[in-house]
């Protein structure tokens, strides 16, 4: 791989961030590898209002794309949501001769505070199964999802127990985009 | 059923009703009725910034719920998601003794331009998947889903087509509605 083409793309939505304990370890971590640049859309967009064209080129521009943020209802935040809507475009994401995404790499990457007795693999299946769609649908190859539970400070000693997964979850997530 | 327990609150999300085909025939169609308040998001909301405190007391006043929106990307618009984020707070609608939804009933009503063989069951159990576990997680009943493939004019004869599918889809919500 050349220099370009070994570039990671985060995408990071967390409307809340410096309250965060999970996305706030990741995104830390994350940043301090080379070959990695975080976009946080709440910081670039508080307005929802995105710059397209900037997004795609920064998405053209990387090899391997990951979504980080915490589930807020089964789902992505909404701020998310909307870039997704706004930037995979037809005529860029798809469409004939379009699929300027072709042959990229998705990671899902989300905190929950929920135990994970509350998440099991078939309702997993379900939270993640709206990016494997969106991948298919674009030809851009989804590489997997990597999630944590129990992201909270809710009671003494939790704060300290989320921090730990956060640190994990990060591991397992710079394996996955090195694999 | 007393005059207000049987009201029907429609959370519409399109962000061009004026070019859309179904949701239009549908609120249009749904707007006729009595006991019915259609709340369009985009209209209400062109900036994002929802009045959670109207939102929970339209909430409040309804029996029935209808989330009424296109399909994007396997998923609601951003707006309606945002909606959802901010006003399903702890404390109006979940938390201890603070489930101020409880046994009212949710309806899931969503338009589609792909034709119904790129939606198979287990494609769409997915994708309602986030409001069956909104509804749980509330104590409010989740009803069912009414949704329409083909909604769009991209050949000849396609808006006919459309038009007719989105005229029974409204039918089928009305019936659903007075379930």
């Amino acid at each position: 791989m050349n220099g370009n083409m070994s570039k990671t793309l985060i995408i990071l939505a967390h409307p809340k961030i410096e309250n965060s304990i999970g996305n706030k370890i990741i995104s830390t971590i994350l940043l301090e590898q080379e070959n990695i640049e975080i976009r946080h859309l709440d910081k670039l967009y508080p307005d929802f209002k995105i710059d397209i064209k900037a997004e795609q080129e920064a998405l053209l521009a990387a090899n391997t794309i990951v979504f980080q943020y915490p589930l807020f209802w089964y789902s992505t935040p909404a701020l998310l949501k909307e870039w997704i809507d706004q930037v995979f475009q037809y005529g860029f994401a798809f469409g004939k001769d379009s699929y300027h995404l072709e042959g990229k790499r998705i990671i899902v990457s989300f905190t929950m505070g929920s135990p994970k007795s509350d998440y099991p693999k078939e309702i997993l299946d379900k939270i993640v199964f709206p990016f494997q769609g969106l991948a298919k649908y674009c030809k851009i190859e989804y590489l997997g999802e990597i999630y944590s539970n129990d992201i909270h400070e809710y009671y003494e000693g939790a704060k300290e127990n989320a921090i730990q997964i956060s640190n994990k979850h990060s591991q397992k997530l710079l394996a996955l985009i090195k694999n």
